[in-house]
């Protein structure tokens, strides 16, 4: 009986988010959906980023946590608009939270969208938001053997940050064997290594997100 | 519609739960459902758990992954039993998933059954599969915020092991204001700080559930 009800469930989120997905395309928006474990990174490395971008590009965030407004109360202070999801108790954000939400932005005054998922490493990759692309950090405390575990989300996601480099002389972690395993699972994704603590590897990613806002905007 | 079969779902779980938890008490073991994010430690603090206190008692390990035999092979070589449950996809074990596993152990020549359950602050504290207590862990990396933004798994362990305090010195994260959160959430929660990488704790640690495995096996 469960496989039917998960069925029909991921079959009406994507009609949900091929809905959302035609309106941010509609307006040049590029959307991020924005997954990792909990305590990855993700919304230090969103602070990080908005402080390099948001003099160039007008951002929104949409912020999804089980519960608290901890972390879009962290966005808003870096001065751009951050709403937040409370999931209560749901472990992922779906097209249908996404939709409800959108009424809070003006799509003709943004460039990026990023929705910060909640953080597992399970659902939020089966669940579509209407995104252009899925990005995940893996950070480095977490271990090398994660890829192997959690295959689906290191499939789905475009590109892997590996955060937390700094912490590297003090933890197991094998960044060749990551690269080994996350390159048999998704050939073709984009890795960069990162630590938003220090800000080493930040340029690299800064540029190649800054280019793919700017292709959205002018492209086709 | 998503409510009633989400409450359904837990309602018969929690049926085979009770069924399981039966079993585990007329043969005296005490089983332990040890929960957190990806990476935080628990094959770790296993290793190091079954070390210290095989010669003393008969343990047996379900590991719970959603892919990949990786977990069970390592507790393997330690000595002891450990059967793998791979959930292709479901973010978390259930009472079903344990009842089905339990034909591979003898539970006549077991103490102490460990759970591992897959890597996941949130739903698998929503699925009782018969344990006697939760007992999670939180890393350090993860930081100090997030019992604020888990808060049910903090309020469903009765054990909260924070480990990787080696690396304390290397990232933010204040013990005091995460013992102020997790007290609001659970006054009576028993706390231990540890590296599984040092040793540094694990004393305090391994004593307590000796006691437990003993009041168990004698208790009334």
């Amino acid at each position: 009986m469960k496989v039917p009800v998960v069925r029909n469930i991921l079959e009406s989120n994507d009609r949900i988010a091929a809905q959302n997905r035609a309106l941010f395309s509609a307006h040049r928006i590029l959307v991020i959906n924005l997954m990792s474990s909990p305590g990855a990174g993700k919304t230090t490395l969103l602070e990080r980023t908005i402080e390099r971008l948001k003099d160039k590009y007008r951002i929104g965030v949409i912020e999804g946590d089980i519960a608290s407004t901890y972390d879009a109360e962290r966005i808003a202070q870096k001065g751009v608009q951050a709403v937040q999801i409370n999931t209560d108790g749901a472990c992922h954000l779906d097209g249908n939270m996404i939709s409800e939400t959108l009424a809070q932005f003006d799509l003709t005054a943004l460039d990026l969208l990023v929705v910060e998922n909640v953080g597992n490493l399970v659902c939020p990759a089966e669940f579509n938001v209407g995104e252009d692309m899925k990005i995940m950090i893996l950070s480095v405390p977490e271990g090398d053997d994660k890829p192997l575990k959690y295959p689906l989300m290191f499939q789905e996601s475009r590109v892997l940050l590996v955060n937390k480099i700094d912490l590297l002389p003090y933890v197991d972690f094998n960044l060749d064997r990551m690269r080994q395993i996350t390159t048999g699972l998704n050939p073709h994704q984009i890795v960069f290594e990162v630590s938003c603590r220090t800000g080493e590897g930040l340029d690299a990613w800064i540029d190649w997100l800054d280019n793919e806002v700017k292709t959205r905007r002018t492209g086709p």
